[in-house]
């Protein structure tokens, strides 16, 4: 339980009101939420993680962090599919960043896991915005109160590689690497959006031994949505749930911005309804990664960016509220 | 009626035609139509309106007009949809812009107000290039003579809040405006594509009580297409209408280059079939709005914002020509 | 068959392996696929045709081929949808462009046929990088050992006008000219995507007598994926097709990049989907054309015309591999 | 002289005014100058020519003349260098564009002509929007009645082949040709800003025979603006001149929205000193050419396209001023 | 002097350490200083002013201080000319935005003013990011404690209109108004960077009655950087000084993004050897103006205002380490 | 010397001919020369180094070499300024990109020591497009057989520091590593364009104890070019030199896609010349590095660093061709 207990009789924390202050105006923090980088009495704490030494491909999302804050200064309070008003129901924050170090990724990814693991301690939930999928794993471990988690990856491709280039902790190896470490239940995770993969089969043995539900997007429109959020929601079940959110399983039109962009691939309208249908299931951290903003000069990566940690949030205070301020 | 006659020998209107000049020649009117800023014997006039005072996001969208019209020389004279050819009908021209005041909002307001004032009592339809949705307001006020008009918008947003900053008149505050102002008909009323808002219920009740019919984007996916269409056509019933399309009704991957881009809306394929479901309404004018160009460096906003005023303009030449030439 | 006979021991080329070559590295050629300019005894050629003087509206396509390439990097090398890993059935190459001549466009039109009808009479099945559609006629003349050949031609527009601006061969008339030369077999020809013209019915007179099969999108979305997949090969039949992708026939927004985009066109999932619903027919040759990379800086439309280059590929290597490597 | 007398006491012609119309507001003619496409009694007319099928490198210019009409916008009433208020001095207008044909560059070169020399026939002086170089060779033929005429090229090449590509003319031929066909001065001409070659001393022969006063950027910046201006002063006597300027003399940071950007060329600064110089020779017409926008995002080059066009303006309106209204 | 004290032996806030914390990490305040909405004991502020109603071109400003600070994150903490490391002499924080409202000038004008008057009977200078030129006035009011103060302003414009459109608090008037209400000591404030203006002397009459000392480019480029420097000291003598820097005094492509680009004028190494002249001047305030981002896809005005920001801030930190901490 | 020796007889390689085949046409090599990605008998080979790990700030000049390619299209075969035409004088080839690791910066490094090691064992000269400056230092140790070496350093940074983030080898260490290795004549180079630094005298502690002649921006401008081209001439003398250019030496105007962009650097006009007037000068390899072209989409950076590249390519020809082809 966080260890600095909130007054209960204060207001939850609020973004600042676009009544009185134009959203143009204020500092570029998450949907301009108050900035408190050494949290305490906080549910949800909106984290950026701006590293990017886990791509093979292009690199540029370690400026993923800001760019997603910069584009949240529209996103509304409600939720319009689902209702939810998170700042309702939980104290948010955002946090800032964890900072790393650009020549040194495994220290970087400690660094992570430290910070994870201290607002984990103080009973805060994470919320990460990267970043190249490489983040996963180190928040994961943070996460090990929790541990084992059931995930929810949205990804265009599976990132279940043993070794990429020889390294084994990258934005293609996270998912392996998380489940073999313990930190991950396989029979609670579920792999959606999956698209782009060189050989076939061989490439899905490790979800398959690890007993991953794996929906492709051809599975995705073979199913529909409804039973696509039903199936997801029975894999899920009850226990905590880490919703990680690659950018790239969006179609390229809703996601330029990002380092290995595949057309065909979900819209922002089915992502927004899956999440919404998930409401109710114990997402107790998640992430939006991958998102390099100088791709997309027209910005709609990273506004679609925060949009989705908004339909993240809401799960996650909706879950929260469940236990209560602590 | 039009005061000064039209010469019922002489044959309609037409763009410049691109087998005898190419679509990138000639100066940038809409769809290359005659530039008439003084409109006496013609039916339909494409008017613009670059005023961008109404917004509380994003400025920019006073380069709509202009932006649109260089947009519109690749659009056809056919609509592929419902095939109506409406410059076989009716008597087009593009009669320039209402200029009004970068530093008066009131004033420009009013001067909308006349211009299309003029415009219908010489029984010209104004059809306009915004521009903020700010426009739409003094519009309906200059069409008086149609009072209470049917209103379809089109629009991610209720733009139904009593006041904003504590003003009174701006894009989020129009439509409740002209209610009040007894130019619109709530029962004849319909709201397509919404999809923000930040409380909820109370968000709603001013629609509620004037009788708007609201479809919300979730309420367009559960319809459908043709059943949203059959319930537009029954609200609208046969009075006179007034399409207002906010371009962020679309999806921002349609119109990236708006002050309030909204992921998970209307695709421009959705809002071409709902628009051609509608022939034969009696559609008298319309507006496309919030298209702020600069915001969108490949340009597509402005590519859809053009063809969005053909389909409004298709639904205009079919409801005029039974009226007839006068 | 061709002349120069392959080792039939040695293993295909393939493509540069990225786990041993990043894919940012290395030369553009198509998916990083070895470059022949003097191909002998390789199956599929890919082939750039650099040629933009058959637009009647914007130009730049010239720029396409270069923009395909170096967006093909980011290519997986197995299909996700059909499971056909190509060049594990054929020997592909790159075999760089036809260069023509920026002021001589029958002389292009010339140097393009001859080209391909040397591949063509070494057994080498092409595969080109438009360049805008004016570049198929000289293709199809090319292929004339395979003559009268089914066309599947994805396109907003129809392409059959007889002239454009007094020009018999340009990206108006190219299919029209290929039907009256009997390069094409009209029974055996598809037309899919169209959505834009400019009069109606007599639009359609030369398709109709041609015995084309006409699928406006209209006609798409009425039939659905798999209805308009069974139409198309029970058309194509068992004979040599050709397909031809204006990447017009595109929506918008999945394709900015583009002289004459029409919104209210195919998603890059409707395109993939039913080119591989076309598994096994004997696809032959093909191009990608349109492609005007300057206007569209987040690049979206060269990934999209790379993932359809290799979606044709796939086709052809599945045709080819039933031929046996001669 | 002029045929068709203007009134003499009717004003002179004005752009909009900027303190009644917002300079976002009205048509895109240049500096919202009166359009006129059937000119009369006005004394210089803008024309926009949007011809790139004399481009040997990248296309694109045809959109030149719409793009540099949309940036003139900006451009104020009097030049802050040579006092110059050409507004004050003579009747101009926007005459709209010279269409052309897409496909049939000869027959556009022609019609270039033709409609040039109907100006000058009139006593109208023309001062063109390109479009690539290749149009400077038909407007000089048009411009007959003042051959053999001076010439100052602004180029970063010489445009002195005797062909490219086969081609007599074209972008980088057109100089030569019209020496050849004695429409130039060769001993009153004069081209600077030159940096870009591919032989040396035999690239500049043509150049010498013809007894053109060759500058290239290295003579200009060892010159100093001032003797340059002393030079091209003096080499362009008294006789009529004409001003062609390729946008890409400039400087790439001034112009990178043309075909042959090359760095290291003239500022804005230079460009403007220079041509301020010139104030009172007898420029009687001249051009701004190879704008391409869409490389060009920023939409620098078209702005100074539009601020190039007016100090070429003002040189013509005082020497026109000079002849007097006919 | 300041209200609450600072206690002296704390040492200076400092940006983050880029050392320590990568440049593309944390929230995007001024320089990454620290951010302090409710100031008490530094002595200078950098205060975003996100206002664009005093535009009368284009709009967009608004979003400019975002802008600024967001690409701030580059500036090196000495100063590579004057040797002046600001963070070592005074204590600096961002103290955010004065929000304004969207829909009201005058609202916005005061608001400006008592925000800018608190930090001056605080003791507090302040620096302001624009917003449009219209802040300039307001800023002025708020400082009145210095009044009648020096001013240097960079302008392409001289800003000295009685009124446009009516108004007479605008982007074109500010300097004027300023000098009326006798917040401006007309023989202590100099014009630099002149070059657009529609008259001529008539233009000047203001400048010239108030005693300013007008540089035109022109002037500037006669007399060279030191003789520039030198007027401009004399000029400012001893008093207290105020810098604003519309963005467009320097050159189209030095500052693409901003609402009245104007080509010809000073680069950033010009501004940057100027302002630096002028260290040991008593500059007590300033701000940067006019970015407006959206128009500048590669971000380099928002670049060069922030370097243009810690060049002022410079100027300040010298000017205010003379006083003391109080 | 070269191994395998070339046979005297063959003309030297050359680019595709322009008038041949057109510019836009062709794969992308540098200048489209030849490729030989395992070169024998050629005195210089091109080779990409897209390896950005060692970058602090911005990453994404990984993507610089295909992109440097691409824009190297335009580039002339004759220097106008030297008057040199190094593929006259020399074998040339591009010999592609040293592909790297993307997770493991120093195995890259090693790779690329290697790969340049071979190079200079065959007497081919390596002149590499970056990739970041953390290139160089790898670079110099493959070319040991010329240590120590003088250095030309083009630069807005020192690249001094003794570690950064707690590495020894990234982009702002390699300069002082290369000196404590041997490899480096510190009293034969030259730091040129400095103008950020975080300190002061400190900063420079190192340069000056290494004996290097360090010429700032504002000594560059006190000295002006003649100089500055005498000293460093000077300080070269007569051994072999390394020109090592990164792009934030040029303004940020005609770099903007780099990763650490700084405004007041040089012009490409300044580079240009200097380097010019180092012709005959011993320069046996350089680079070109820093060029990020996601954050430019004008491409302005891109093609200054081809022309730059060639500037550096005519100063290793003519050292070359003195030394005879082996």
């Amino acid at each position: 339980v966080n260890s600095k207990s909130r007054d209960a009789n204060r207001p939850a924390l609020q973004p600042t009101d676009s009544f009185a202050v134009p959203r143009y105006a204020g500092l570029a923090t998450f949907m301009r939420m108050p900035y408190d980088p050494d949290p305490a009495d906080i549910e949800v704490g909106i984290v950026g993680v701006p590293f990017d030494l886990g791509s093979s491909f292009r690199s540029g999302s370690r400026e993923g962090p800001a760019a997603i804050r910069e584009a949240s200064r529209g996103v509304r309070l409600a939720n319009p599919g689902s209702g939810v008003r998170p700042y309702e129901l939980v104290d948010v924050a955002d946090v800032g960043d964890i900072g790393g170090n650009p020549y040194d990724a495994a220290a970087t990814i400690d660094q992570i896991s430290s910070f994870v693991r201290r607002l984990a301690d103080d009973a805060i939930w994470p919320l990460a915005l990267g970043g190249d999928h490489g983040i996963t794993l180190p928040i994961l471990r943070g996460l090990a109160p929790f541990k084992p988690i059931g995930v929810l990856q949205f990804d265009a491709h599976l990132d279940t590689f043993d070794e990429f280039h020889g390294s084994k902790f990258n934005n293609g190896t996270w998912l392996r690497r998380a489940h073999e470490e313990g930190l991950v239940d396989g029979s609670r995770t579920v792999q959606l959006g999956l698209r782009s993969w060189s050989n076939g089969s061989t490439d899905f043995a490790f979800s398959h031994d690890a007993r991953f539900t794996v929906i492709t997007h051809d599975d995705y429109e073979d199913l529909g949505r409804e039973e696509t959020i039903t199936r997801i929601r029975s894999v899920l079940g009850d226990g905590p749930v880490y919703v990680s959110f690659d950018i790239d399983a969006l179609d390229i039109v809703e996601a330029p911005g990002c380092a290995g962009r595949v057309p065909g691939g979900l819209s922002m309208r089915d992502a927004q309804v899956i999440l919404r249908g998930l409401t109710g299931c114990r997402v107790i951290a998640g992430d939006v990664n991958e998102v390099a903003p100088w791709l997309d000069p027209a910005g709609i990566t990273q506004v679609n960016a925060a949009y989705l940690t908004f339909e993240i949030l809401c799960l996650m205070a909706v879950a929260r509220a469940r236990v209560g301020r602590s």
